[in-house]
């Protein structure tokens, strides 16, 4: 976290002035989990979002970005247990649905309101039961639910994700609370992964647009569980300026200390959503440095992260670094294999392309720690990328067999 | 099979006439299994190959890339247990010591020589054990132990890998050999496999590489088990002529016949690959069809041949098509959402990019089999790409857990 911010202890998507939420279980999950939130914002809030870039989308992000045209938004509404992907029309009016309920129940416009689906794919949301339960939440809204709705939009999450941040903006106190959900299909652009960011700062919309889009590119964009991108991604980031300070603007000296907070805080969430990822035992920070070009760096790094063979050597805490070797040399980057040099936490495993004299216990008792560092260096140039990832055990197939 | 051949019964690389084979233990494996084999042709015969594209390229690949170049090939050392990869100049200097020693015990030029090695990368290999090896092959060489060669060269495999065809070219009968190894680190380009392909045919040295390239782009470029591309793959064929057919040109009515054949031999052997995929529960046979170009079809059938959650929904028997929508649709190719169809080892579970009304329980049958053919219509072109697959099961990363 940047120096000029500080953790909100217990800090959530109500911390922040004039932020309310609920969350409820409507009985799209079986049994009495919650699986629905919504979060209002007291005041017309600015908007800006993330969403992912894949092909098939999700009518809720359809339909989200959509309304994040309109501007001000007042409300989000999330359901979890259901992706409300792969349903066709059905699914944009489904979630359409969803954003007028949820209007006619907090009395603003529809195109207000943003939704937010995760869950299985390809089957129809029960939207009776959605709408029923967007009824409830409307009638529970209190300011000190922004945790119960961390809660409510986990899926396969063992831990619910949340947390805030706390600066001063030309005098007045500033808050930044966010919550998100994501534990599998997690990968660049950007994972399945909904985060909300709630800010009683007042920024100036296009200036919102770009430090989201920077913030996002530095976190959720550097994560990567299992290679695989979702359908539904979506980060929001809502200010509605009941912190009273002057709307923040491109060319204001605080912006740099803002965006700073907001870019800590996404890292945090996305260090949350690998630290949780599917059947995980380790985390890694990958980082590839010394390439010709950073996008070279970007596309050895995704090779590596990607890789079953790299990724199953990690949860056996084997220092197995000719299956790194393979990767980048797979990964269609350049490089020059006499030059490469390998570390585990900085022990030196290969130099110049070949193993270092290292003994074989050093580099294990490195690559055994819950938290590995792993640096590639190709030597040939200036660029750089780093990437936080986790490894693949059997407990992540048993998660993903499916019924 | 091409009709114009058949199968050999119990064929192997010593079924065509003119060549030797041996394997012995020298010790690169603990215990007493076969580690090296060695492979030899009576006649100078005419040789083509096939190379891993990977940047990082192991000893004994560039050794033989280099005495390729010579054209007449006279053996084949290949050992198991150590891939000489990663191990820099004294790698290629083992491997050349490897091609060496080989040519001294035939008599020959080390030109002549090419030579094989997998196994673990960056590890040197055990050089004075491989020389003593060499030695002790060169003693046992007979013209019926190409099954024991084809054991030698195992690693993770767990059946030995080969077979031969047979057919007639201008009234000769002429006969085709092959082994082959892999089992991991399985994708197109060409996989972590090696195979030698013999033929007692006589065929110009160009026309052999001509119909060796398309034969291997047919077969052991469409295979993937785990998406990682090894540095040590290797597809080798020697043409001894030793059937006394005339040289097969480019011009040739019947090089059609002999390239059907060759063709059919190495599918065969990349099936076998495949069906000894590291951990493998289920062989999986995706169509991508329909797409506005082959390379867009290539491009979808290699992001869903990749992906971990698609990979272990097939372990699970779970006919889980979201997942198939969710990798095409973040694979870069293009795709419209509305009109994509899915079938199951043809049941209909997704017309223009929902559900179909079948029961579950008919696609949960169908995606149980230990084959499951998937159809993927993208319905927009006449793109079409093929590829053969595995599962990926908790086995498969106990398997690649390391010591």
């Amino acid at each position: 976290m940047s120096k000029a911010a500080s953790w909100v202890r217990g800090g959530n998507v109500t911390s922040p002035k004039g932020f309310l939420a609920a969350a409820i279980h409507a009985g799209i999950k079986p049994g009495t989990e919650k699986d629905m939130a919504l979060l209002v914002s007291l005041l017309p809030a600015d908007a800006a979002g993330a969403f992912t870039t894949n092909q098939v989308k999700a009518g809720p992000v359809r339909v989200s970005q959509q309304h994040l045209k309109n501007g001000k938004v007042r409300a989000v509404i999330l359901n979890s247990g259901n992706a409300n992907a792969c349903t066709g029309v059905r699914g944009i009016a489904d979630a359409k649905k969803m954003t007028s309920e949820t209007a006619a129940g907090l009395k603003c416009k529809p195109q207000e309101v943003l939704v937010c689906s995760t869950g299985r794919i390809g089957v129809p949301l029960p939207i009776r039961k959605v709408l029923r339960g967007i009824k409830q939440c409307v009638k529970v809204l209190k300011p000190d639910r922004g945790s119960l709705a961390a809660r409510a939009i986990m899926t396969s999450d063992t831990v619910k994700k949340e947390a805030a941040v706390r600066l001063s903006l030309g005098g007045r106190r500033v808050t930044i609370g966010a919550m998100a959900k994501g534990a599998g299909m997690i990968h660049p652009n950007m994972a399945t992964m909904l985060c909300v960011v709630t800010t009683d700062a007042a920024v100036d919309r296009k200036t919102l647009e770009r430090v989201t889009s920077e913030a996002v590119e530095h976190s959720f964009n550097r994560i990567s569980v299992d290679g695989d991108m979702s359908t539904n991604d979506t980060v929001l980031v809502l200010a509605n300026g009941a912190a009273g300070n002057t709307p923040l603007k491109s060319y204001d000296a605080d912006l740099g200390k803002f965006s700073a907070a907001l870019k800590g805080l996404m890292q945090e969430m996305a260090k949350k959503i690998v630290g949780d990822g599917e059947g995980m035992t380790r985390v890694i920070e990958l980082t590839v440095h010394g390439a010709s070009t950073e996008a070279d760096a970007k596309k050895m790094a995704e090779a590596v992260v990607r890789s079953p063979l790299v990724k199953t050597s990690w949860t056996g805490g084997d220092p197995n670094w000719g299956r790194i070797m393979g990767a980048i040399g797979a990964s269609g980057a350049r490089l020059r294999e006499e030059l490469v040099d390998i570390h585990y936490d900085g022990v030196a495993a290969v130099r110049g392309g070949v193993a270092t004299a290292t003994p074989v216990g050093r580099l294990k008792a490195a690559a055994r720690r819950s938290r590995v560092a792993i640096q590639v260096n190709l030597n040939l140039g200036k660029g750089e990328y780093r990437m936080l990832t986790t490894d693949l055990s059997e407990k992540y197939v048993r998660i993903n067999l499916g019924e």
